[in-house]
């Protein structure tokens, strides 16, 4: 009996979000409003509005139940796997995940472009997943005796910095995908050279 | 004689992209139409048309004007500067200039976010000048012994990608400039040890 209200807030939650998420997809993120969310769950903007205080929220909380969620991308590799290996693995999983987040759903594009400047938690927290792994890779080459670091932390954030031009959705929408995955070839051929120089 | 009508052509076509410029600036890119620029010039859209057949157009021919002449941005560093102090004086001097673009004119934020799949031919021949001069800093590291090298052309076309996020519009417009620079510097001394240890 006590459970009851928070799980009907819960759930509330959910719709609100799988709903936006469908008008989105098919309207667009500009289009849509908080008001055309809430007349097609046949509910009112206020009860909208007491879950999500604005747009972005929306969009924060649809982008963190997706990315939140994608832990194959952050799934271990087999052992003994070399860093090297590992990092272009992780970058094209990484990549091959977000050109399919870009083509299902096209109006996420749309939807960066315009929160841009609102840093979103939700991408705040897919970043430090991010470097997190990359700093494991990092750490097991230290280990190896394959590359010098003196700072494995902040060796992932460089790694995790250069990777935008094969991982940022604004720089990724325009290209095609072997261009791509060429470029995410080269650059973890760069970075696998620098980790082994004492780089960081 | 022969000469009038051209010279008047290449003046009209400079008044237009003046008024653009300006009129961008005041209102947004997308809140100004071709018909807005030719009234304030009073002149027919249609006059306006034949020098440029779209807003894309237009923009790709301002960023021109202005990218086209951002010579000092390329000039020559002091002799016998290690290649490394090249790459950083290099990458600081295009960073301090795009911050400075996105703060003079903030309607080239909003345009590079509305162009950004035009790929512009201003925005490409700008990346092509910034991989020839990495590549002439590469290529003297390598004289000096010091870079180990075997292409030093995709060596500069994977040094443009990796600073990607300290050099582009889009992705440093939400950073302050003590971040960017320090980022800058990490990456500069990642590209140093990468570009020793034979990474291209």
């Amino acid at each position: 009996m006590i459970k009851r209200p928070r799980r009907k807030a819960e759930e509330t939650r959910e719709d609100i979000l799988s709903m936006a998420e469908m008008l989105f997809r098919e309207r667009g993120y500009l289009a849509v409003s908080i008001a055309d969310i809430a007349g097609a769950l046949h509910m009112s903007p206020a009860n909208v509005f007491k879950h999500f205080h604005s747009k972005v929220a929306l969009i924060d909380a649809i982008a963190g139940r997706h990315l939140d969620n994608a832990t194959e991308r952050f799934a271990a590799f087999e052992q003994d796997l070399p860093p090297k290996e590992q990092l272009l693995r992780f970058v094209l999983r990484l990549l091959e995940g977000h050109l399919q987040d870009i083509q299902k759903n096209p109006y996420i594009f749309e939807m960066v472009l315009s929160t841009i400047e609102a840093k979103l938690d939700a991408g705040n927290r897919y970043r430090a997943r991010i470097e997190q792994k990359l700093g494991e890779i990092i750490r097991e080459g230290i280990v190896e005796g394959r590359y010098q670091c003196r700072d494995p932390e902040s060796a992932a954030r460089t790694v995790a910095d250069v990777l935008a031009c094969v991982l940022h959705p604004i720089l990724i929408a325009r290209d095609d995908k072997e261009t791509l995955v060429h470029r995410a070839e080269d650059i973890v051929g760069f970075v696998d050279a620098a980790l082994q120089n004492n780089a960081c």
